[in-house]
């Protein structure tokens, strides 16, 4: 299948390039470095580098027939989007183009703006791209589990049937998200049930836990086709971050009381996830939306897992209980519900201690590059 | 009260300051005139015409101790609308600032966007200007009962209390739109929503539907105060649209089977809606909706009254029922409330065959000015 992956230079971009392309997907990767010149101007570098697309496609194609192709250029401009579709007619594109991080939507009104105007834009130029030029094609977008925020009953996948005064009605599950970043997502949500209703869109909406881990099966040939590893407190996910904090000997960074609840998976998952959707899409006029997460794990479980793995190492961790930046419940109710992907074939890769133990030893190989001032949250939500 | 009206060039905006002012309100309009200019370039020009800002100011400050001032620009512009809180400091917003028109957001992926963007960035702009300079101002929205498009069970105001699995949470009522316009609403709901929880602000959001008449309390004095009167298909709301092809002797324009049924409102309750609102603000932290119409009609309905009122005056109309342009449903459940507003002292003045009769003659004056070729709906949703 020809498959366009927008954001694919990200952390799971390009290891859902090199995968779709190790099933025998034609695979077209598009990024305009974004994430990279945002780490940049915030002096939050990953913990190793990471070769740019050129690079990285051409180790990949060195031993591997089946060719990536990279497009760079900015899906905010029509007529660069436009020719991608002329070009490349994609039968699938894989929607990850957007600026990924929470606390950096909440920096200043400037940050905001930017991830405001970039998400909502490069959805809609998507949209209008696929109504124009592939009518047909599937569109796999990466939503977030935190559109639903946490609710006090039970979180549906991404439909609610509700009764009320006696009558019957399906919605779409209602949202309330927890920073701008994710309030984007939820107003991309609203733009494809909307465009899906009007033009028949086929549409697959991915409401991603945050995903930890770096290795996929991909990547074992050459490090250099390793994804980012980002520990700081704005690009860096929770696991990623503590596993990074334990190695430097710095206490776990626990916002608050630490009973936060999330879904969390293993980006092995993810990649399988999405080539999931992508071989089995949606029909035409379906927003399909799956919960895509493994396991749900609150920040105090995840801190314990982390010590308890460390310890195993003989790395000795502590816990620090900072005052919350963000303004999110500590102790909720959280049962979200997650068959849809498993029903499909997912077959969930647990986060155990040796996978805990395998991203602790390649860190370790790095200790002496972790910068240690990036780490505490400097960003508030209010 | 220090009142900022953005888009305060509109059909609902001057009728909304020289109300305010007439009330003693100290106002400050904003706008660029995209209506205005959005109308020329579609060469769909109002019934009669209206001044510009300067004029209708120097006119009304002509009569009124109580000056109405104005300031030209786009609030898209950080720099513009940061300027004007610094000098005028208000104490309520009122946002009309978006491009209005359904069909408009239908047209094309250039009016698609300038839409998105336009509505989106702007309710954003004001959202950090109002956490910059004014965190305890009241923001009053004007959103559209379009919003929550046309479910199976009855219509909330703004939120649901939903009852799944044994627990309980309370909702923003579940939105879907009709149009891309009326979709930009559900986005800016949800960045208001977000903003309102994270920064304590006091905000109103009206879930309005489609107005209807000229005629304003302040407007008596001089012609040259009232309003627009656009009876075009692009920009011309249902009512007026009729009310115009009945004097034209055009077919009154039912789109499918006319049982559409929306809330209406004669355009004198928007004005008293706005100033119950403005004058009892929400509190902080408080997002509070109010559905704000005042009677349910069909389309079918209303070419039936208007139908009546004109042959009352002699004009013989006929009903047209053309193909559907829009993807919408035709025959519906639809029970709205609409308490709150009558509960803070709303009076409301209902569609009689008097106020039918009252525009029909207004716009016989104009019957020689009527383009008979910008009435047939030329935009398809798809």
């Amino acid at each position: 299948m020809r498959v366009m992956i927008l954001g694919g230079d990200g952390y799971l971009g390009w290891p859902t390039a090199m995968n779709l392309s190790a099933h025998g997907h034609d695979v077209l990767v598009v990024d305009n470095y974004l994430r990279r010149n945002l780490m940049k101007s915030q002096n939050v570098i990953p913990l190793y580098p990471v070769p740019e697309l050129d690079e990285r496609t051409a180790l990949w194609n060195t031993d591997h027939d089946n060719r990536i192709t990279f497009a760079l250029g900015d899906l905010n401009e029509w007529d660069f989007i436009a020719g991608l579709f002329r070009d490349f007619e994609p039968e699938t594109i894989v929607h990850y183009a957007e600026q990924p991080s929470a606390p950096f939507s909440m920096l200043n009104r400037e940050s905001a703006m930017l991830t405001l105007q970039n998400n909502i834009s490069v959805t809609a130029n998507l949209i209008f791209a696929v109504w124009e030029f592939a009518p047909q094609a599937h569109i796999v977008k990466l939503g977030t589990m935190g559109e639903y925020g946490t609710p006090d009953i039970d979180i549906e996948e991404g439909w609610l049937d509700v009764e009320h005064n006696g009558r019957h009605q399906k919605f779409l599950y209602p949202r309330q998200a927890g920073s701008l970043y994710h309030t984007t997502k939820v107003m991309d949500t609203d733009l494809l049930w909307y465009y899906t209703r009007m033009w028949d869109l086929s549409v697959t909406d991915l409401m991603q836990g945050p995903v930890y881990g770096i290795f996929t099966d991909e990547a074992t040939s050459d490090e250099r086709l390793l994804t980012f590893l980002s520990y700081d407190e704005i690009f860096g996910t929770v696991l990623n971050r503590f596993i990074v904090q334990a190695v430097a000997g710095i206490p776990l960074t626990v916002y608050g009381k630490g009973g936060q609840t999330r879904g969390y998976l293993n980006i092995k998952d993810t990649l399988n996830c999405i080539r999931l959707s992508v071989e089995n899409p949606a029909d035409a006029g379906e927003l399909r939306i799956f919960n895509q997460f493994t396991e749900t794990f609150s920040v105090n479980d995840l801190a314990a897992k982390v010590s308890g793995a460390a310890g195993s190492l003989g790395l000795d961790v502590t816990v620090n209980n900072l005052p919350n930046p963000r303004k999110e419940m500590e102790e909720h109710y959280y049962n979200p519900k997650n068959t849809g992907l498993l029903e499909l074939g997912l077959e969930p890769h647990f986060l155990t201690e040796d996978v805990l133990v395998e991203m602790l030893e390649k860190v370790i190989q790095h200790k002496a590059e972790i910068n240690k001032d990036v780490i505490h949250p400097a960003t508030s939500w209010t």
